[in-house]
């Protein structure tokens, strides 16, 4: 009848608004799908599998819906230099900073990039995560973006794990193009985007004062639209770009970091049911005191994800359930704000709605966790208690 | 003529002042000693074992030289409620904070603190950490103070670990002793100390307006002295009590927390040779804005030690890795601080001499690290790159 059955644990279902617990349970798969799950008392017979999970939790495999995974190089040499006081202005004039990573990422190919992201990924799949987003950006010319687009859809060949590929050749104006950002976008549109079909599920926009502004974004957004792939920001990190509001207006999936947003914004995002990616782990790298404004996400009824922001530059963090301590700890998220942050509003951040929680039909994507309530995944700095991952019902 | 000899690896010793790197290096262990370490093409003939560690970065055994390792219960339960604005005095007053795990310590049996131990420690000891000091201070109580240390002690039979005891029976008033601070702080010099010999290897006294005044702190020194046992301070952590002067004045290997300490008192510490200990999981944590004044520790030329804290109230941490990353982000360490701090400068806040370096004669503990350079070690949050540990040769 089953697949396979997990009994003897504890499920946190993410159904409904909150964790929806059900203790002493059980969980049942077919054809890589729940096929059935409640209280263990009442599970039907038939299982060609059974595992008994000495009392374990169960939660939907986490979702890690931002991450820039696949790059060359590090930046430990930066990060060291920068704190034995040497000046940021000259490492930028030698070239360190997001160029340096652009530089690596160019020189490297794919077989190199998918080589140095494996292990990044791994780490994260460690602690339970099963879909992971990944973005390009550090090629910044078309064929560079697209290795680094081939090499995160080859990690899910290598791994099980499912990759989810966004195109983010809008994340700096390359070094070509100084002086030239604006023709640089209408590259990007006219050409890149079109390009990445079929190798891309999405198209990012790094909208920031540092970055590309709304007439760029524009651009970028149409082409995305024609291509048929959805729209995902980086917004209002440093500054009030409007990228709220543009993310809602344009039916965009997720505004990511929003660490200056403002109240109209959030409420339109609110009413369009546009995700907030909250990405802690870059607030804690770089230091910075400005924090998303949790409160008025929660007035205006904006749905909140959390992500690693895995990059080399702000936020090197190899730890989904590190982010949720930190969202917990920095930005005062509840536990089951943040542990639905990283399930089913991560889902909801890239357009899936087939998991992220766990309910008959769904995939089945599991982490299992020897912890005695879930809060132990927020309240632990640096610990996995992951014992198990399932994907598809494997 | 060697027993074990590790070869194609890069050494960071700690000896000199700063990481003492030697690229291409490979160390010999003989009877659990460093027999010798050199540049690889240097090395000696003979060696009954040889391992080829691939171009990996070997390190000193890693030391946690502060912990609360051993409690009863943890407190993601307060944790949450917290989170969900539940009132901390509310809280309080239902005998929750520190008393709730004195409570759940004094209720636990010497096994069932060490089960819950072990996983701690394998959690520390998977990052590369070789010793770990853990503190007593939940019992408060003498039975239940010796039954943590006990407990303690067995985790390094259980482990291939060292640990290092250290009584720490006055760390807050116990609720019988209400009101009668001085009468329970006698209680601790006159009985507990003398009672711990054979257990503990130190004492510490958490000097606190939260906890013990400096007449306190002075009558259990006096009994550390007579029983034959070296001091350390949990000091100035909430205010500035004089803490580092108290510890410089009476030897003590270490003061730690320090954020609020004096000019005058670090100054002290500097010439006297104490350790200061820094502890930017609490800092983290707690959201303290106050943190240590670093800039003066080096102007005093005291030595600084990172450790996790590991307590489930304020740093609920199971990564050293992470604080060297915290101490780097928040406090600002350079790399070379931060990597000695878990090493050389941890050993001496425990007052031993015969590891956290890399030189011949001493204990050889190492840590294996697939690394491309030292500096990763602080840079990546919530990643192990340890590939190996090394225990007395073994
Ligand atoms: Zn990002
Ligand atoms: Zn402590």
């Amino acid at each position: 009848m089953f697949d396979r059955v997990w009994l003897n644990a504890h499920l946190a279902t993410m159904q409904g608004t909150d964790l929806g617990l059900v203790e002493d349970g059980a969980i049942a798969a077919k054809d890589g799908r729940i096929a059935w799950l409640g209280p263990r008392a009442a599970l039907p017979a038939g299982g060609i599998e059974t595992t008994d999970c000495g009392g374990a939790w169960i939660l939907p495999g986490l979702i890690d819906c931002h991450t820039h995974l696949v790059f060359g190089g590090d930046r430990a040499d930066e990060f060291e230099r920068r704190l034995a006081g040497e000046d940021y202005q000259a490492i930028l004039k030698e070239g360190g900073g997001i160029l340096s990573t652009v530089r690596a990422t160019r020189a490297a190919g794919e077989e190199e990039l998918l080589a140095v992201a494996l292990p990044r990924a791994e780490a994260l799949m460690a602690e339970g995560v099963t879909t992971i987003e990944i973005k390009s950006g550090y090629g910044l010319e078309q064929e560079a973006e697209l290795r680094q687009l081939r090499a995160a859809r080859r990690l899910a060949e290598a791994l099980p794990v499912v990759v989810r590929t966004t195109l983010l050749a809008a994340h700096a104006v390359p070094p070509e193009f100084a002086g030239r950002r604006a023709e640089y976008a209408r590259l990007v549109a006219e050409a890149m985007v079109p390009a990445a079909q079929g190798l891309a599920d999405a198209v990012d926009i790094f909208h920031d004062p540092l970055a590309f502004d709304s007439e760029d974004a524009r651009l970028v957004i149409g082409a995305a639209r024609r291509a048929g792939l959805p729209v995902k920001l980086h917004g209002d990190q440093h500054g009030d770009m409007g990228s709220a509001a543009l993310g809602a207006e344009c039916g965009a999936l997720s505004v990511d970091h929003l660490e200056h947003a403002n109240a109209a914004g959030l409420t339109a995002m609110g009413r369009a049911g546009t995700v907030a990616v909250l990405l802690p782990g870059a607030t804690l790298f770089l230091r910075e005191t400005r924090i998303p404004d949790i409160g008025a996400m929660r007035a205006a009824g904006v749905r909140m994800a959390v992500s690693t922001d895995m990059n080399p530059g702000s936020s090197p963090a190899l730890s989904l359930l590190l982010m949720l301590n930190l969202a917990c700890t920095l930005y005062r998220l509840t536990v089951t704000e943040a542990l639905r942050g990283a399930t089913v509003e991560a889902a909801a951040a890239l357009g899936l709605d087939d998991r992220g929680r766990l309910a008959p039909g769904l995939r089945c994507d599991l982490a299992l966790y020897r912890i005695a309530r879930p809060a132990e995944l927020c309240y632990w700095m640096g610990r996995n208690p992951c014992i198990g991952r399932v994907l598809e019902g494997r």
